[in-house]
């Protein structure tokens, strides 16, 4: 949430005119982006967005999520697309990092998500996971199943700091879904981070997705499970089901769950607030004090996937298995 | 340079309704205004700044600011102009606190000043001195010559923490100061945070003026003061007498300095380095530890002010009295 990286605007200026985007009229940096420092440009053709990679970021991971949104886009799904240089680079150099502009999206993030939204959301999924079939390039996923214990063994002597009894907790929570992790579901390029603020809406109308650093290669289902914990719990903790029947049918109207996906669902929701328990619990248990960046609460990830562990079907879900495809 | 207080897109949304600027496409929260919550607004009428005001603020002043940079832009300052809402509003309420919408001034403010933008500086200081002449409002200077003693007693205890001998060498200056600041220079509204950051350029002509939360009334030349400090000092702590003149020439060219005025100038620019080290002294003994905003630097202001002292007359800032009014 922070500028890291200032950048002269002599030096912005002159990067600008390897591009052919316009003279510079202004620049901000914008307090979005954890791990990087943004800028939002105004030129005399339009708004982009610049990111400055900061050292947390594995360069070598850049190109792979570079290339996706260029392949995304162009395959009509609504993301920002880098712009290249005269000489087709993507990827260049300003204040010693990795510097990147893409054009701006305009649309604002539900703070309160209706159903439309989930809806929205949904369709815009499908679209990216059918989308993303083609894309050549490959990246794991160092969050999903096998990367929870290694975040476990980071926070596991200390949970109880933030929960008694949380470490037993997530220690039997880990041999469950270890020992029954789905291996042959569909698979693809997932988003792996579809929360609320990483999709715009103008209106009511989804105008974009954004926010790539944790696309990957994953199964699909999964990318779903991610989307019902962030988008179908209300602020008092409860599950939505009409936000979660709005988002799974305008899922499947693009792209059908298999009958084996939608077994898999509840235990991929079981798994999908596992991995962001994890990566909360260590992160909150080790924010430097004083720090002006709020963590986000790890509990809020327990509760929901206390409520995922006695899904029984996605019936719970609200939603009929009937139509599936076998 | 926090966003401190986010703002739900449907509350904005509904917040605009009152005013006449379009409907709202993106926005964002922006990196500037250390006391104020910033986002920079795209609407389908164009970009706009929305200021939510802090507690620190005193609210009683947000008036003056408002009517003031109003004024100054009805007079061709360019300067944000304060958009009113259709009841003829210029400050409403957002997420429980006050909040203004003003026009976005395109233009980057320079990193490395040259004497290019210290002439248009001065040159813009000369035109919004004349046309506050005639601003109705009235603004003491809680940043003046008798506010420098308070915020000294805060910091004396420890000045020497940051340089042994600094709380003696302030302690004979302020005494210096006190005895000799002039009473009877013309006087009007002065901007008082003149600083490149709130100066903004397209290449290198002056697109505007920013950031009024310290504007009151006060000398004017003292103004000029705070200016010959803020632009004219190289990063080694060099005077550049040649960016001095051109700013000196340019604002002399709008509105020329008296005798008085002149003579006053280095007493003026000793006062203005002694409010800037005062405050940055108070700061730095102030941050908490772990804050992500370094303070800056108050031993800059320290090596200025032992410029200043040194300065005999207006000559030694490179230009010539002579072609005094007086």
């Amino acid at each position: 949430m922070a500028v890291y990286t200032d950048v002269a605007a002599d030096d912005l200026a002159d990067f600008l005119k390897s591009y052919e985007i316009g003279d510079l009229l202004s620049y901000k940096g914008i307090a979005e982006g954890v791990e990087n420092t943004n800028f939002l440009l105004h030129t005399t053709r339009g708004s982009f967005i610049l990111t400055l990679y900061e050292k947390r970021v594995a360069s070598e991971d850049l190109p792979y999520f570079l290339a996706l949104m260029a392949h995304l886009a162009a395959r009509g799904v609504s993301c920002p697309q880098p712009e290249k240089t005269r000489d087709g680079e993507i990827c260049g150099a300003l204040s010693g990092r990795p510097a990147v502009i893409i054009n701006f999206l305009e649309g604002v993030w539900p703070r309160r998500p209706n159903a439309v939204h989930c809806a929205g959301v949904g369709e815009a999924l499908a679209k990216m996971h059918l989308a993303g079939l083609d894309f050549p390039q490959h990246r794991a996923n160092p969050l999903s199943v096998s990367g929870w214990r290694p975040l476990f063994d980071l926070a596991a002597a200390r949970a109880d700091e933030i929960q008694p009894g949380l470490r037993d907790f997530i220690a039997a929570e880990l041999d469950h879904l270890e020992g029954r992790w789905p291996r042959h579901l569909p698979t693809g390029v997932i988003h792996a981070d579809l929360f609320p603020d990483n999709v715009f809406f103008i209106g009511d109308t989804l105008s974009g997705l954004i926010d790539f650093p944790f696309s990957c290669n994953d199964i699909l289902a999964y990318d779903v499970a991610i989307c019902l914990n962030a988008w179908c719990f209300e602020p008092d903790h409860a599950f939505n089901v009409t936000k979660a029947r709005a988002l799974l049918n305008a899922y499947q109207r693009g792209r059908a769950l298999s009958e084996a996906e939608q077994t898999a669902l509840p235990l991929l929701a079981r798994g999908a607030a596992m991995r962001f328990l994890l990566t909360r619990l260590v992160d909150v248990l080790d924010v430097p004090e004083g720090a002006l960046v709020k963590p986000k609460d790890p509990l809020e990830y327990f509760r929901k996937l206390r409520f995922q562990q006695n899904v029984a079907s996605i019936r719970d879900y609200g939603v009929e298995a009937a139509g599936a495809v076998a």
